[in-house]
């Protein structure tokens, strides 16, 4: 806590700065809205029970085989993996297919930073699709807070900072904020139409990259705001719609 | 060279992400605007023969001993660092004290970043007091370039990322541009009052930081652009006025 018994609240922009933080006992907002985040956020409000995020294809597999009733899936280089039955998009997911199966996820960036945090309170997942589920639940945590970026590859990407800056417009008044990232994400937020966010993202990489792969649409669906507004939150390795 | 036959224009947000890039035989642009680049192009504008940039305090005192008509400066944590001359403030270097001398000065952030590229065409150094100078010459020079951020200890940091935005909007018509870090820079500079970036960075932690040691005014005099706008670039080691 800071000396205006505020909590803190940052951004990390990359995993690659992610050792710059102090996670301990604090909550963690994994993001990585092209597309792992708004996958999970989908699947849940449609009715998963959970999902499962993996590192790798093969241990995604070998979960499928084990776990009754689950789907796997996962995507390399925009393509469904070998071996998987399913893709990263939101919209594969909807109620009358996923509802009340376990979803075993694999992503190239997502899942990663998710394994990366050992220590935090809590972690959750956010992206447009759930921006008021989350928001809601930071402003009354009342514990410290890192808003952490999947990125791409490491490099800072514009959509996941772009949503750290939409919570940061909405929860500010909460926190203490001493953190340049966190102001600038803000600011970044508050200077587009934040009511059609995809219009500044079409400048993106990551735009340009998924186009390639006429995904054009699904990135449109991941930045409809509170389409999906429940709340990710992992326990025991899986993440399950939080009930409070 | 991309397929649009213009250079890559990118902008590296931490010395932790540098990795990311790509620097061989590109022009690098080291941004540290409190204080270092700042101090540098004071120095060299005010006549200055040349600045040696220096890692740690004992070097900087060994050159400084070795040289002839030399300055050595420096600071650690807002101060002169012991056995140093003079500090990391641009307002020490005035024409009637530099003139003719070599400048010796290590910084935290600043020269520890322009050790750390040793592959790149050419090193400039980069500041609100010589923005346009850096731009004409980057709009001119025909290769790739990255605008590298020494930041704070890693960390992201308002300031040089303000500054690599003000270079992306002058020069962004001469690049190919498909870099998140550079999109979201530049609209960061272009949401804020541009006459005055002092006032958007007085949000910063490094602002509340150095105004700790009262200096508010030296930030002021830091963010005044083009009041010293000479190049400087790194010629075996030593930064000196260039002379295109």
């Amino acid at each position: 806590m800071s000396s205006n018994n505020l909590p803190r609240l940052e951004v990390c922009l990359s995993p690659a700065l992610l050792h710059l933080f102090d996670t301990k006992d604090a909550v963690v907002v994994i993001i990585d809205v092209f597309r792992a985040t708004s996958t999970i956020a989908a699947a849940l409000d449609n009715g998963a029970t959970s999902i499962i995020p993996v590192a790798s294809v093969q241990e995604c597999i070998e979960l499928g085989q084990q776990i009754e009733n689950s789907i796997t899936a996962g995507e390399r280089n925009g393509q469904i993996a070998e071996g998987l039955e399913h893709g990263n998009s939101p919209s594969e997911y909807p109620k009358e297919f996923i509802s009340g199966k376990t979803l075993v996820l694999t992503t190239t960036n997502g899942t990663r930073l998710l394994h990366m945090v050992e220590d935090a309170a809590e972690i959750v997942t956010g992206s447009f699709l759930n921006l008021s589920a989350v928001s809601d639940y930071l402003a009354g945590c009342n514990k410290n807070v890192l808003l952490a970026c999947a990125s791409w590859k490491d490099r800072f990407n514009l959509e996941d900072t772009l949503f750290a800056g939409a919570v940061v417009s909405n929860v500010a008044d909460k926190f203490d904020i001493n953190c340049d990232s966190t102001i600038a994400a803000q600011q970044l937020f508050q200077s587009i139409d934040i009511e059609h966010p995809i219009e500044f993202l079409r400048n993106g990489s990551h735009y340009k990259r998924l186009s390639v792969y006429g995904l054009e649409s699904d990135m449109e669906y991941c930045t409809m705001i509170d389409k999906h507004n429940v709340l990710p939150i992992l326990r025991d390795g899986k993440l399950v719609a939080n009930s409070h």
